[in-house]
């Protein structure tokens, strides 16, 4: 086993994503939906201030239009049928367009919690690596699980971060807690087990947030998380251009915006059409 | 030979083209670029109201960071090493989520004027159109080369959409010619030899070209191309959302636009990163 080769590079990817914080005031971005795996948004991502790039396994069934999908809950109910091989080469590419200094983390078929049983083995981590990945985008649903994850992922040189999930989520993005102090107590337990990054599903299947709002009760179970680990934090889920600061304003150190992103890229295209057809 | 049923398939995407075009009052759009190759952008290209899509190999080596070309002068040269395969799976995939109304047209390895020797073979033709794929974006620069192309397309129900390059052109994207007369003699070959779709290379080396503006000699040669035939006509290179209306005021049937949508999505992104990184 090589272990010093492989510390050195998971202290190379640490620096990466804290130099990011500190450059973006103490809250910086985790870029994913299309700029996550098409090299020419991914680069128009980087080139605005991006500096956390997250290729993930549902989204690409979206960009493949595999078996037809066309929206993140059906993608979710298929991704792992997408191929490890696919998600490298779609790794690849992306470091090869943003260069060595952008932090990627990647979402694979294992990762999250599947539907059906995933397997990842020592191999697939190795070959993320050596495609350019600097960490693991994980979404297991119990610490066992987490802590297999992170064996596998350290010892190829991987970071590891990993939620925790509104257990009244749709799909089950990370280990479920519901009160705060249940956050927080899972959260100390992701720090043990040694998770880089801890983040919190803040809005998968929460109504309401209104434009620079934050629901109270995510609000609470985001200062748990914050108050009960030392690593840096992360909001997922339900974030956008709308309600970020709200998020920004409660401190944590990463936020993954993924739809909100792609829907003005969409919007991009919208307007390119319909000026085109002269409608 | 399967004849007849190759027949009814061209007959069915031509019927595709000319709906397109009545439709959007005499001219249409074939969407390419980042709508060509991504699932997500091809459906809201669609949802826009495009009905014709172009997927190609340049684009797929941008979309894939394929060996880390950043621009299309980069990935003209080194489109070739694309597989027929992936080029099969984009196609596949973006029918999947546009459905069968939709007139898809394909630049793979081998359709293009390619910089080393590139073979297509029909069992590459008939897994494009199994694919989904309702036609062929070609860029031959001789009518023998397009005259062959022709032959293994049709043969397997490919409609063809074939180019007059400029002779000044970086790339060579079709057969050249210079002169409004050359231009109408080789649009007539074209024609003769079984192009379903004749299309005017008009922008790649043109400059100054202003909002709303159309170089005089780039409508001079369109002006001849519209003459000589009978079949829909085609404007390709240069055209974006600034001066689209002057090529819209020729008559053509078609323009291609690939690059300027590409543009609007990429701002559409740059603009999210850049508010949520509260820049």
């Amino acid at each position: 086993m090589i272990v010093g080769d492989m510390y050195q590079k998971r202290e190379a990817g640490r620096k990466k994503v804290l130099a990011a914080i500190a450059a973006h005031g103490g809250t910086t971005l985790l870029s994913t939906g299309i700029t996550g795996d098409d090299a020419r948004m991914a680069l128009a991502a980087v080139e605005a201030g991006a500096r956390l790039i997250e290729p993930n396994h549902p989204a690409l069934a979206l960009a493949r239009g595999y078996k037809g999908v066309t929206n993140m809950h059906a993608a979710e109910n298929l991704r792992h049928e997408i191929k490890m091989e696919q998600m490298a080469e779609v790794v690849n590419g992306i470091r090869n367009v943003v260069g060595p200094d952008i932090y990627i983390t990647v979402g694979v078929p294992g990762t999250f919690a599947e539907v059906v049983p995933t397997y990842l083995s020592d191999s697939d981590m190795a070959m993320l690596a050596r495609a350019g990945a600097d960490g693991l985008h994980t979404h297991k649903s119990t610490i066992e699980d987490l802590k297999a994850v992170i064996e596998l992922g350290h010892k190829n040189g991987l970071l590891i971060d990993a939620y925790i999930a509104s257990p009244r989520d749709r799909h089950l993005f990370g280990i479920p807690a519901d009160k705060p102090s249940d956050v927080a107590e899972i959260a100390k337990q992701m720090q043990d087990v040694g998770t880089d990054f801890i983040g919190l599903m803040t809005g998968m299947s929460y109504e309401g947030v209104a434009a620079g709002e934050i629901a109270p009760e995510v609000r609470k179970r985001l200062d748990a998380l914050l108050g009960a680990v030392t690593v840096p934090t992360i909001a997922e889920g339900g974030i956008n251009t709308d309600n970020f600061k709200a998020f920004i304003g409660t401190g944590v150190n990463i936020i993954v915006v993924g739809t909100a992103i792609d829907d003005l890229a969409k919007a991009g295209v919208r307007q390119a059409v319909t000026t085109l057809l002269n409608q």
